[in-house]
């Protein structure tokens, strides 16, 4: 039993007072875990799309005051009452979609959008009690997705905490739980590549540079890069893509130029741009008989899907994926494994590392699109 | 060795001279079969919509006049030059789309979209020499779809020829080589209901009910028939569907109706109406997180699949299928067995008989939309 445990903790967290307005470092109180919640200290964390664009707050409703911050690794500080899942001194990565593990979605083999921890970004208090365990000076700060690991000290629900190897490196595998699972994932347990297979990847982010990562792993022998960015080509030559194609250079679809250049298309595509004209290239560039295009980006909200029917009928298959299909507590320990075992690079991935108190930094970096991941140490 | 071998058989063919009239029962030639040919005495066809398409000709380019069939079971009269799989006296399924295992396709576990036996509708002769075997008075009568059946002798590429059990009743079996075994397949291949899951099968022609038959071989305890046409709900229960819903009787989208009634979606569905947007509304009935939609209908040429990239996100899948993924030749003798282990009901499928003579009978019924299968016997 830890000497905080029960009591409130009076720690540091970044807090975004304001829609895109620099993150200020606060002295916030972090209340104890209550029933099937734990308190986990943050060891690092790093910076994901989705905390800029909610951080960003354009178009959406926004929480403020709030504490971002999702992809992190840390160590259980205390448990609340009834959790018998994990206890103090546990080595975790916060996961922003948990695994209640009694629903029909945790049930079943093939999901992992549990109905009572799936993503909700609307939602900025704790699913428990409706309260919030950030305040300073007893008012209380809002809580992102479940996992707030802007902080030295978060609460999360247990269901949304994934107990890995003590012996993982947390400053690398932190970015496992979100970003580099989710385009992994789409590659291994959705698009399942075949050895020696032909796979595109649309969009060379993070999230499509682990779809590609993903390809390497799987042994595909062409992994061929899409991005409207020439910028990324350079990046991504790292993650064993072998060919690049911008659709700027071409002046017809680039899904026609796939097809061409593939002698009848790709045999998995994965699209990682969020933009609606690109699944549907994704799509149309995948060989008919067996072609399996899987969607990873999230649309724009009125975004439609368009395609001729004929291009299902001829035998193409289309997926979609959230956080790679992998169920957050059951499955991430095996992914910290893969890079335990060396068959996973992640250091490829963290192009970048800042200390806590200098978290806008990494806000720069990505609003500049420089690099990949931001690694964030709590530890000065 | 038949006494007919190397020789021109002159026997009855019904001829469709022009689009939309009834077909004229002829005395044909029909040459010997040529390199990569067999030539089949057929024993029993059936009518299948596709044949009444295309004698209809609305919209198509016509060529007349023209023999049509493609549902047939024979025996192998003679074989031509080279070919060594198939010889006199097999018994055999003709169909429509061919296996010359050679091609990406054929060598793909995946595809049954042999790129050169693939069915073409256009193609009005034989693929080797570019001619027809059939004339009258030595004036060429085109072919269909490498089969035309409706003749007593007709000539095939021995990779459109599938060699059966000779066990196998032909007036029964013969309707596997299309429409039921394409429902079945797209079931049991594609959508690959779990026992105990619920299925919703739009449309409920011959098609939609071999789907169903596949659901019920399956192991799906709910069989949801979805169709505009309430007649056909009281011939659909002899197929295990066990409820029915008629998007005329609701004021809402059938998918919100399925996705109530099933607390969340269905697991599977399978579209087999051709109508785009029963397309959309199968693929929006299925369950986020695993449901698989299975597209089987032809559509308009001009159809347009919509629909908001969200619901692929959510972790659904859309498929197309063709021929329900059997390969012809490797796959169908497997499905008539099938048939004589009982596994597979056949039975509830044949509506109707005519001779050979009263073929246009045939032709009325389907136009009036009487019955599933009408089995038109050679021999009088
Ligand atoms: N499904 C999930 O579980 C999940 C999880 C995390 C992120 N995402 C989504 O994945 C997507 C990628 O995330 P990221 O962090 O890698 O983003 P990113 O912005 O770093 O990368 C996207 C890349 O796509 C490229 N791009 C944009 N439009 C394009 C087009 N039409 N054709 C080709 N390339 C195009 C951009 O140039 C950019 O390089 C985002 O939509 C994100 O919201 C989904
Ligand atoms: N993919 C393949 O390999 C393949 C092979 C054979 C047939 N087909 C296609 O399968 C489809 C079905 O063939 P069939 O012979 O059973 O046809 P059919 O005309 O006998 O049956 C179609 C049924 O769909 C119903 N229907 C039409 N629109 C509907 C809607 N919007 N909602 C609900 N029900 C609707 C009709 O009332 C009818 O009962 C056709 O499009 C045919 O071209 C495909
Ligand atoms: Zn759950
Ligand atoms: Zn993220
Ligand atoms: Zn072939
Ligand atoms: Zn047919």
């Amino acid at each position: 039993m830890s000497s905080t445990a029960g009591k409130v903790i009076r720690c540091r967290a970044a807090v975004a007072w304001e829609a895109g307005k620099p993150l200020v470092i606060e002295e916030v109180e972090v209340a104890p875990p209550q029933a099937s919640e734990v308190r986990l200290k943050i060891l690092f964390t790093a910076l994901c799309h989705t905390d800029v664009y909610f951080w960003e707050a354009k178009g959406q409703n926004p929480l403020f005051p709030r504490i971002y911050g999702h992809e992190a690794g840390g160590i259980v500080e205390s448990v609340g009452e009834g959790v018998t899942d994990l206890q103090p001194g546990d080595t975790v990565l916060p996961v922003f979609t948990g695994e209640c593990k009694e629903c029909v979605h945790c049930k079943s083999e093939e999901s992992n959008m549990c109905d009572l921890l799936r993503i909700n970004t609307d939602r900025g208090v704790m699913i428990g009690d409706g309260n919030s365990r950030f305040s300073i000076n007893g008012k209380p700060i809002y809580h992102f997705v479940g996992t707030s690991t802007f902080s030295e000290y978060t609460v999360c629900h247990v269901g949304s905490v994934a107990k890995i190897n003590p012996l993982a490196p947390l400053e690398k595998v932190c970015v496992l739980s979100c970003g580099i699972s989710t385009g992994l994932g789409a590659t291994l347990n959705v698009a399942k590549p075949k050895k020696g297979s032909t796979v595109a990847v649309f969009g060379l982010g993070a999230v499509g540079l682990a779809a590609a990562e993903g390809a390497r792993i799987a042994g595909a022998s062409r992994i061929i890069g899409v991005d409207l960015n020439p910028k990324r080509f350079e990046e991504a030559k790292k993650f064993g893509v072998t060919e690049f194609v911008n659709p700027k250079d071409h002046n017809k679809p680039i899904q026609e130029v796939l097809v061409e250049i593939t002698n009848g298309g790709v045999d998995r595509s994965v699209e990682c741009t969020g933009n609606v004209d690109a699944m549907i290239s994704a799509f149309e560039s995948v060989h008919d008989g067996w072609g399996v295009a899987v969607l990873v980006g999230v649309p724009h909200k009125d975004a439609v899907f368009k395609t001729h029917p004929m291009n299902l009928l001829n035998e193409r298959t289309l997926k979609g994926t959230f956080f790679g299909n992998y169920k957050p507590r059951s499955d991430i320990p095996s992914v910290v494994e893969k890079y335990l075992n060396k068959e996973l690079e992640l250091d490829k991935f963290l192009t970048h590392e800042v200390p806590f108190s200098e978290i806008n930094k990494a806000f720069d970096l990505m609003l500049k699109g420089e690099g990949i991941r931001c690694i964030i140490r709590m530890e000065e």
